[in-house]
């Protein structure tokens, strides 16, 4: 039993058929990503590893599931009033397609050192982009202000049911694609950051696949996660912590997310950035993927032994692809 | 009527069994690689576009499908004697690992200035390089010689019936995933050098989806192939000629290959050096897939305008993604 506070949400308890519900609302709205082999990474490793290449979906990463299916079902006011988000990037760019898409307003919030691939992405999908500096101003009061003056939603980055469950249908689609492969699978690991991918996962994959692990992977210095379903207590990184995971650096888990974790999950997993620099290099030279680091981290932690894969099935997602070129460059390099 | 020397091969006229039977041999082997879809594109180009990104194949490109339907069907002698091939890359690449996989022998030569991904990548598959400098040797001469020496079995990068109808399987699990995605594809551009892609593609397709367009694309001062159907006489390049698609750098297509592309194909387009490189950087950051600049020539042709799209579906070849690192980063940049 999870020892956390009541501001956590234990009596959010999602089942395989709230994701399936959820995967009926977008499918067709989005790309069912390939399940990828690799015999090069299967010689590596001595196991059979099915890649997720999330990588590959609308937007380059998995969050357009959630945003659309957040955005599916808004009622006419919230359509009218539009969507306050804030994100350090792929949230950002998913929200903003999937609102442009749906004829939604869109203003996000974006850390100024934020990839400018992910800012000018969210710009050119027509989202009102508003840079704000981390060290004076805090995004959670920015949007509360927006959203008290102009009725726009906040839509959360992973702390939401309906971004859950749509993250949630990776893991449903990847036990439909190990099914439709013949093979049952042993492992699904997620890259996670708030938790908002492993969390749905682990419910669409546990349900659907019973016996089937979830782990969620972090950067070594950012496994909040991990060290919280250890420990069966929230627990925090410290502010100081630095990872090239962009993508992963939330200090806590979700209010939301921790207790569906705890509930599913087999453990936590993390990868040093050195592990997380290598896999993007290999998914470059090897896979011919884009990857950027923190869609990488699960990719690493099989890479560098983390898991025993050796004679087993596992799936590995990888769950995004923004990354600027200067940067990719020297990862590769 | 293609007015050619006898030297051509107007007897081989393959038909879409013989591909169907080089694609029962090699399935399972070989990577199914998925068709894939992007909003952006479509939205950009106003019509809908299925990249098949024979960058996920096995070896990173479809060279890989060729070699093994070749080697698959080596006797005992053959397979006791070994290979001897000359590629710049992509052809050395599969016919290693293919060889290694099937436990024959390869002896792969490359010239000196072939990017050094490709060299270390055949040696790592356990074949024996050898380089020779283009100025003073030709590869014909030395394979020649190995092969007298030695009773290797020279195999062709594309000039062979055996390669044509390997490659020819990706044209046949296009048509075969159009089917799946219920559309009939209007169109199918194959990157083309010495022609074993677009003409083993164009048998499949023509044979299965009649009135689907099948068109070769080359490199602007390499666009032998255009010539020479468009003339109905083979033609050369300029040997002083310069393109950075390394793979496709060939001086005049095939004793095998022209008469098939005459009997098939609809034309033939060609994308210079610059739009090569706008369309890796659009797969890079849009698609996030590693695409070299050889293998992105038929995604350069529709993204510059070369054939009309609109309110069409196209299938585009992403031919292969084996590019160094730092010429990689020079293009994204």
């Amino acid at each position: 039993m999870l020892d956390v506070p009541s501001t956590y949400y234990h009596d959010f308890n999602p089942t395989l058929d709230d994701v399936r519900a959820a995967h009926e609302r977008i499918r067709g709205k989005i790309v069912r990503t390939p399940l990828l082999r690799s015999e090069r990474l299967d010689d590596r490793l001595g196991g059979t590893i099915w890649l997720k290449a999330e990588t590959l979906q609308t937007t380059g990463s998995f969050k357009f599931r959630g945003a659309l299916n957040r955005i599916l079902q808004f009622d006419e006011v919230q359509r009218k009033n539009g969507i306050v988000a804030w994100s350090s990037g792929n949230h950002a760019l998913a929200l903003s397609y999937a609102a442009s898409r749906q004829a939604v307003k869109a203003t996000i919030l974006m850390p100024q050192e934020a990839p400018k691939t992910k800012i000018d992405g969210a710009r050119a999908n027509g989202a009102v982009v508003r840079l704000y500096d981390k060290t004076k101003e805090t995004r959670e009061a920015i949007g509360a202000e927006i959203a008290a003056t102009t009725g726009a939603v906040i839509v959360p980055p992973y702390d939401d049911p309906d971004i859950i469950l749509g993250a949630g249908t990776v893991g449903l689609e990847i036990v439909e694609q190990a099914e439709e492969a013949g093979i049952k699978l042993d492992a699904v690991l997620a890259c996670c950051s708030g938790g908002g991918l492993v969390a749905g996962t682990s419910v669409a994959v546990t349900g659907a696949s019973p016996g089937t692990a979830v782990y969620s992977v972090e950067p070594a210095d950012f496994d909040d996660m991990a060290r919280s379903l250890a420990s069966g207590k929230p627990q925090r990184n410290d502010p100081s912590a630095l990872s090239i995971c962009d993508a992963l650096l939330v200090p806590t888990p979700g209010f939301y997310t921790l207790p569906v974790c705890s509930a599913h999950l087999a453990g936590g997993l993390s990868a040093t950035d050195t592990e997380v620099i290598e896999a993007v290099r290999f998914a470059y030279s090897e896979l011919k993927l884009v990857v950027e680091p923190g869609g990488a981290v699960a990719l690493a932690a099989v890479l560098s032994g983390k898991l025993d894969v050796r004679n087993k099935n596992v799936a590995v997602i990888l769950s995004g692809g923004n990354v600027d070129p200067d940067k990719f460059a020297s990862y590769i390099a």
